[in-house]
Order: structure tokens, then C-alpha cells, then sequence
């Protein structure tokens, strides 16, 4: 394994829907624990939507960008635990990503070029007892653990072919429009899109186009949440680069209703 | 002491009735980091209703099995903080256990062999300050960071009989029968039960009996979540090794109405 | 640098009101990780009222006392992200502090003393590409990182002025009455006031007081939460050494509908 990070400095993030502060998230932590005491252990998101994968693989892609060379990311949203569904480590250039093959690599394999499949089918790395309800504990955790730990990729399980990936929603463009949805609700009630702002850029939209979402009309773009008046609805580009819909100093989910799918339109003149 | 773990090994874990993310929860973690910087801290859950015992020595104790030798579990559900109710570190044959002697030790004592019983009464390994009612981040809290450095169990405080031990509500069984009780929901609705796999097979119980639940009735044991058509009730046992209902692709909890301490009743022909 | 803490020991609090489990928090951890795997990162907590800046400045003061010497507490309660807003570090005697200078170092400010103000404006000391939206990730935790390598204060920016204070609301003293406020409500229900016990000993109140909330009359002060029957209110000092009033095994704000900011009064016969 041509892995440049050393042992000692291995991170290992944990993405799932078991929920804030579920006592499953720290069953995983315990079972890589058990093999290795020395690595570090973060909390990447249990607040996933139960069973969502697409957006799992959403908030698994968002989250792991910032981490260092070498981290290896697990995520488990899991609804066919126990079934044939595969399980699969996926080498990109700078990190490791191990999860059930159902669509989670989805957002995983759009941004990063895929170096490595392994289907982990190799049971001595696995806990002793595997239960038939919560592999992300007794398969996904024992692995990772064990790759932090130096074991080569190739031990881990066998080559495989690329992960599933699933439709995931793509902004679409029309005549001087483009049709997007709202993919996720973050904490603060801000819509964010499936908008990136290379779509946008691609398509030469202007700063003052406007964006239609449920009743709601937006008027030009903006570059900070604090631009605009306190409650109005304004459009700006988040952190990850997606398009989003935030009310100042208030939460457009709540005041305005607009749920997860909400589609958003921008149009302007050419 | 006749510790097998080195002090740079040791970990810590943390449940409470405190709520996710409470500052008390970094209180007490700041309190540990200032006598050992070394050690890892591992949230167990923080869910634990206030004041449910109960709960929570049934989490305190499903959270703690993947963890490895020598950890040292620290558990805050503590109603009576401030009165002359005990502190307790108790000795299992792999690991420590800090916590109220108010019955938070019943499911501990119920599943492994007690080899040391100390009551906490040496304010030299406390907080300079003992508050009144937070003893978790004045006494448990250094307590645990004091033995995770090394110091004998001896000179954390005196040797004392066992701790107290609640009535944990077993399954009963009957005439081809045996009656459980929902003790637990998880973050996905699934209604957890204190029917163990053990007891099942001590009866015999064949696959295909009945369970009733309110008015809801499921037929036959699952092994997975996924092997009934969605919204169905199934049951299965998960991993904790404790019979549970699951709405299939759903919440049963929310779905049905059924709260924690409803009845659930097995029954099979011979 | 005068620095009494080696590298290795260091650790990083986050304190943000992003909401428990955001992904945004997992962000800023990876950003720090980036740049010091071996830092130790402990959330305070991410339950703060999105943009309230008095609950963040409250809660940043309370989590951190525990702490030990040379620990590193980055707060982001930053409504201003991408205006004109300043960022500051502000070194006290014993801890070092990132946070916009919007209010948030009020409560710091009042219980230490501050020995260096530098303002953040050495862009090499943050992300490669700033956004407008997230200086949590993309300044604060990648210069709480470099500090926490060791790089000296003067490089991560200039010296400045001392921070911004917010107008605290403070208890006033009248005759024979003392008037404040709940200014948090914390997970047990519990309603923590802007009374703290030092007001209370300089106004030489009597523990046999009366304590006015709303519709509600507590007599004296307790010492702890079970000196008195289940269900009844009493008044107590916590473990911030502020006063709060408290239901006796049940949730006050949630049984009497009392919310922050409601008035306390307590009044005494001389």
C-alpha cells in the first residue's frame, strides 16, 4: 500500500443516521478502539435523515473535504444491513472511504477520481461475532481500524468493480434558466441547492438574475448573509460552493415552509 | 494495582442524562484534560432521559462492550447529587466503572463479575471546589482522570460492599408464553424490548410465534430490517442481543404511538 | 511567545451555534486537523441560539473554566461573516481566545484579565481560498491551529484594541431587593439567572429570601435539588455559581412556561 501517512497520524470520520449522540455511535468507537487506541476518532454527522442515502452522500462529500491526506471516512446509512448489498473501501488519491455499495459513494466518485475498489469480504479483519443488524459496529468500524493500523488494502478484501452510483438530482438549464432543487436544510434553516457555482458560471448566468422558489421570489445575488435588511430572503453561495436561499437573520425553512425537493429556478435576460 | 493497561493507552467514556451537547458535558472534560491531557475521551450518550436511572444503566452497559481493556466508564444520572447517596468505583474483570450508587451499577453488576467495590470519600483526587450539585465534574470527573494516570484504586478512596442494585424489569415466563416490556427507543423508532436472545432460546421459543404490543401483532421472528415489505411490523433481534420491533422503512415508535415501558407478550403453540 | 504549554499538550474548544451535530463543526475540525493532527479538539458546545451573541458569550465563559493552562477556545457566533467585522485573538493569563468581535469576549473580558489583543490579518495563516460565508473553517481553526503548533501571537496578526463588550444584563440591587434575569435555560429545565453568588453575599441577602418568577413564589434557598418534595420549585446556586431556580424531578421551564429573559426578583424583610 503506498499510503503516505504514517500510522500514528491516521484520522478516521464517522458519518451516519444513527441520530445526535446515539449510543451506536459509540459502539463503532469502541470497536476501533479495540484495535487501535492510538488513532483519532471525528464526528463527521449522525444527523443524516434516517435511510437517506442521497443525502448521506451529500453530507459525506461536504464534510470530508477539509481533512487532512491519508483520513479515512466511514459512513453508515444502512437500510439493507444484513442483505447481499456490498460492502466496499474505495481508494481516491488522498483518502479512504469505506460504507455500504448502495449509493452512498455517489457524490464520492462525481468529485474524485477512484484508484482502488476493495469489497471487504474478509471476515479476520471483522469483529468475532458479526450481528445481522449492525455491520457499520461489527464490519465497517473493525476495517478501518485495521487500515489506520498499516494493513494493506489488499488484505482488507478483493478488487471490485466501481461503487454504484445513484441519479442525483443536477441542476438542469433551459433557455436563459436553470431548474434546481433544494437538496438540504442546515441548522440555521439556510435551503441550500444542488445549484454549484460552476453550473452557474458554466451557463454565464448575471449577479442579478432572479430565483423562483415555492411563492417566493429572490432578486440578485448576494455575497454575505448580512447584505440585505434583516427577514429578507436572499440568494448566496454557501461554503460548499452550492447556491443557497437564507433569511437574514432568520430561518427560511421555518418562516417560509420550503421543505427538502423545493425546486428552485433562476432566470434572467440575456 | 494490578492493571494490565499503560497510562498512554487509557480511555475514558462519558454518559449522562445531561442532553446532547451540553456545556456540562465539556465541563466535565475540561476537569479531566487538566489532571491527565493524555487521555481519550469518548462520548457514550448524553440521551439518557434526566434522571432515568434505569435507562440508563441499560445504555451505560450496551455502550461499554466494544470498548477495550482497561477502559474506565463514568456514568452522571445522578438525582440525588448533593445528599449522602454513595460514589462508587467499581472493578470488572476488563474494566472501571465510576458512578452514583443509585442504581445506574444494576445492569453492570447483572453482566459481569465484580472484583473491587471502592467508595470515592479522598478529596485529595477531587476538584479544589466541590459544588454542591455537580459532582460529576467535581468528584467523578478528576476521580476517573486520577485513575487513568495510574493511581491505585486503593487511594481513591475505601473498600465497600456492593452497589445497590434496582429491580430491572425481567422477562417472565409462562404457559407458552413469556411477557416482556419496550425498555428502550432508538433513534430510528425501533422499540428495544428486555426480552435477551437468551431468554428465547432458554424457552425454546420457535420461530414463528406471535407477538403482541398494544394492539399491534407481529408474526414470526426477521433476521434483518429489510426482509419484510415496507411499513410492515417485523421483530428481530439486534445487536445488542435484545428482542426489538422495527416499522420497516418507518418508525414504529412515532408510527404507532407505542412509548417506552408498553407491554410486549410472546406467544407459540407447543 | 511566554507560552507555559508544550505543543503536544495543546487543545482546541469549539463553541458555535451551528446546531448539535452540523456538519459545519466537522469542517472546522478537519481544517484544524490539516494543519495539526496531534492537537486535542473538544466541543464545547454547538447548542448556542443561532446568532445569540449574550448565550454564546455566556456559555463560551462557562465551559471554559475548567480547562487547563494553555488551552485554545475559538467561538463562531459570527451573524457579521463577511462584512467588516473583526476577528481577534485575546490572550488572558491563563487561556487564549478566537472569536469575532461582536460581543462574544463580554463575559471573558469581565472574569480575567486580558494581557494581548491581536487582530486576525495575516491571510497566511488561513485557508488558501477564504469564503464569505464560513471564517470558522477558513480563518478561526486554521489559526487556532497554527497557535497550537507554537507559532507566537504577533505573527497571526497586529496588536489592536481590547474587545468589543456587549451591555450584560447585571442584577440591580434596590432596598431590600435584588432584580435580575434567566438568562439560560439548560437541559434539565432549569432556569439560570444573572445572579450570581457574589451579588447575593454583597447585598447580605438571607437564605430565607423570596424569589419572584413570573406567577411564581419560591421561598428560601436551597442547597441542593432533592432537599425538597418532587414537583415543587426551589432556588439554589449551580455549579456556575449563579443562581437558578429549578423544579424538584421535573423541568421547570417546560412545566411552568418560563423563558429566558423572563424577571426574577428576589425581596427579603431586613
Amino acid at each position: 500500500m503506498n499510503d503516505p501517512v504514517a500510522p500514528d497520524q491516521s484520522i478516521i470520520t464517522l458519518t451516519t443516521d444513527f441520530g445526535s449522540d446515539s449510543p451506536y455511535v459509540a459502539e463503532m468507537k469502541g470497536a476501533i478502539y479495540s484495535i487501535n487506541p492510538q488513532v483519532t476518532l471525528v464526528d463527521g454527522t449522525h444527523a443524516v435523515v434516517p435511510q437517506d442515502v442521497l443525502q448521506g452522500s451529500f453530507l459525506w462529500q461536504q464534510i470530508s473535504r477539509p481533512f487532512p491526506t491519508g483520513t479515512i471516512h466511514v459512513a453508515v446509512v444502512d437500510p439493507g444491513v444484513g442483505t447481499d448489498r456490498r460492502l466496499l473501501l474505495v481508494k481516491t488519491s488522498n483518502h479512504y472511504w469505506i460504507a455500504p455499495d448502495n449509493g452512498l459513494f455517489s457524490q464520492i466518485v462525481a468529485r474524485h477520481t477512484v484508484h482502488q475498489v476493495i469489497e471487504l469480504n474478509k471476515p479476520d479483519y471483522w469483529a468475532n461475532q458479526v450481528s445481522r443488524t449492525f455491520h457499520g459496529r461489527d464490519i465497517m468500524a473493525p476495517v478501518a481500524a485495521h487500515l489506520s493500523r498499516g494493513v494493506p488494502l489488499e488484505e482488507l478484501g478483493t478488487p471490485s468493480d466501481g461503487p454504484m452510483v445513484n441519479d442525483f438530482p443536477t441542476a438542469k438549464a433551459g433557455n436563459n434558466c436553470l431548474s434546481g432543487q433544494v437538496i438540504h436544510i442546515d441548522s440555521f434553516g439556510n435551503l441550500i441547492t444542488n445549484i454549484h457555482r460552476t453550473d452557474w458560471e458554466a451557463q454565464q448566468i448575471p449577479d442579478h438574475c432572479q430565483a423562483t422558489c415555492g411563492k417566493h421570489l429572490v432578486s440578485g445575488l448576494q455575497r454575505t448573509y448580512s447584505e440585505a435588511i434583516p427577514q429578507s430572503l436572499i440568494m448566496l453561495f454557501g461554503s460548499s460552493g452550492l447556491l443557497e436561499l437564507s433569511m437574514v437573520n432568520g430561518n427560511a425553512s421555518k418562516q417560509l415552509a420550503i421543505p427538502v425537493k423545493t425546486a428552485v429556478k433562476l432566470t434572467w435576460s440575456s
